[in-house]
């Protein structure tokens, strides 16, 4: 199967799966579920929840057998544009092609949507659906919770709006914009992979050669989410573009010029390969979703 | 010991455990982790993290091994303030006597912190730390998932801003009140008594005994807040009061009256009362909390 039709089948999957576990809700609000489903459902790449599923596949375990953890990790993703694209935030009134949450109902709804998602991420997890073993449930919630946290996703969000807010610092270095991707977008893929390993019942250097190859594919993501913004056709993207140049922001391409961000794209998709080379074949939808990254136009 | 002092002391308890808590997590940015701290330290009545404590002593936990909870318990408290006294919320600048942490920081900021102190909770919760048994910390993060989610807290707000800022339902019933605060408030206080039980490894009539005394513990806390806006002095309750009335809110005392509401309080601890009979004097603590709901003046 072509490597696009996997992407497809995913996403045809997680949306099934999103849709199902956001029609489980009927006792909240309506205006709040009619929130959560326009942050969750009808689009977006579903590249963690296929994460997931490619490194649990890694060891054998049914794409059902992930379904917990993938969805989990889509919501927490969707939580996190949500919160992003505020007027406090981004102020993005676009994203895949759509109003953002915040435009399509207001402020408030939009917080809570996204309060509501990542709450419910951990819920999903907590329950005996994610996994029948205790064990594997508490370390999916811990890890997702470590990499979503202060320490991750949320504090990388805090030193992007820190550069761009306040200035700071004032001559960002590629030592600051590795943390801060590393924080903001690489943690969350990292984990994509770490749960898939925990559901695996990976060994520990299993589960740390998956984490390695996490973290260069979040590298890899954000470089490629750089050079589509600096090159991008908005209407191929579906989301503004040469928004972050115009808003300063410290991008790998005004870091490193075009040429430059594509050959560190290219060593970085190398790495990622490098890393999960221990796996063989059971890893090759893995390799070509690290090749995908360098070519992808959206 | 009289009730008061026993406050006093899971106060200190908490505020230790959420400074420690706070402490361990240097990777995560300063200024997150300072509106994190302003957020959460220095105040507060801790009521729901005493529940934690109190609860699980019914089973004879002693408070150190409740930790967890307790502490996860008052970090999405905390995050609830935050996220509520936003500009596109309920816009308050002043909480426990000291500036919001939007006034005191700015709005992308309090956000990230709201949603940085919710995660925390679960990470604390699914630490092995919070209990040895990991199905002891599933089932604390699937309670806690619940309580403050879609259907529990957070829904509870999104009613209350409908009613506040969309006008809807036009004439709320006591009965819309009702939901609105059992979600809004009762169901976090529910689930620190759930949490306890939890802990105490309690039997399902025990679980749900303790869930009935914490849902109607908080309604009598919402009853004695509704009256405490329409009656307190802002010097000593620490905040804005008769906020409510100018808001429009549909607080009982709106509802019922100042009479009305004062009855309505008296007899919902006794129904709290009532609850826990079954635990004798092994719940002595939590018939002295019931009690004091009815007298506070802050």
């Amino acid at each position: 199967m072509p490597f696009n039709d996997k992407i497809a089948e995913a996403e045809r999957r997680v949306e099934r799966w999103l849709t199902a576990e956001l029609a489980r809700h009927s006792a909240a609000p309506e205006r709040l579920l009619a929130a959560m489903r326009h942050a969750s459902l009808g689009g977006g790449k579903r590249f963690r929840p296929f994460l997931v599923i490619a490194c649990a596949g890694v060891f054998g375990v049914a794409p059902e057998a992930a379904r917990g953890a993938a969805v989990a990790l889509e919501l927490v993703h969707g939580y996190s544009l949500v919160h992003d694209d505020l007027p406090a935030m981004d102020n993005d009134a676009l994203r895949r092609g759509q109003p953002t949450v915040w435009k399509a109902f207001d402020e408030w709804t939009a917080i809570l949507a996204g309060d509501a998602l990542l709450t419910l991420a951990f819920e999903v997890l907590a329950d005996p659906a994610a996994a029948p073993d205790p064990n594997v449930r508490t370390a999916l919630v811990l890890a997702l919770a470590r990499a979503a946290g202060a320490a991750g996703m949320v504090g990388g969000q805090c030193l992007d709006l820190e550069a761009e807010k306040l200035g700071t610092p004032a001559r960002p270095t590629v030592g600051h914009i590795a943390r801060l991707q590393a924080m903001k977008t690489g943690a969350l893929i990292a984990c994509a992979c770490e749960c898939g390993a925990i559901l695996g019942r990976a060994d520990k250097g299993q589960r740390m050669a998956l984490e390695r190859y996490g973290k260069t594919l979040g590298l890899a993501f954000q470089i490629s989410d750089d050079l589509l913004d600096a090159q991008g056709d908005a209407a191929v993207v579906g989301k503004a573009v040469a928004k972050d140049a115009a808003a300063g922001k410290a991008t790998w391409v005004a870091l490193l010029g075009i040429d430059g961000a594509r050959r560190k794209l290219v060593e970085t998709e190398a790495e990622a390969i490098a890393a999960i080379a221990q796996f063989g074949a059971a890893a090759a939808v893995l390799e070509e979703a690290a090749r995908f990254l360098s070519r992808r136009e959206k």
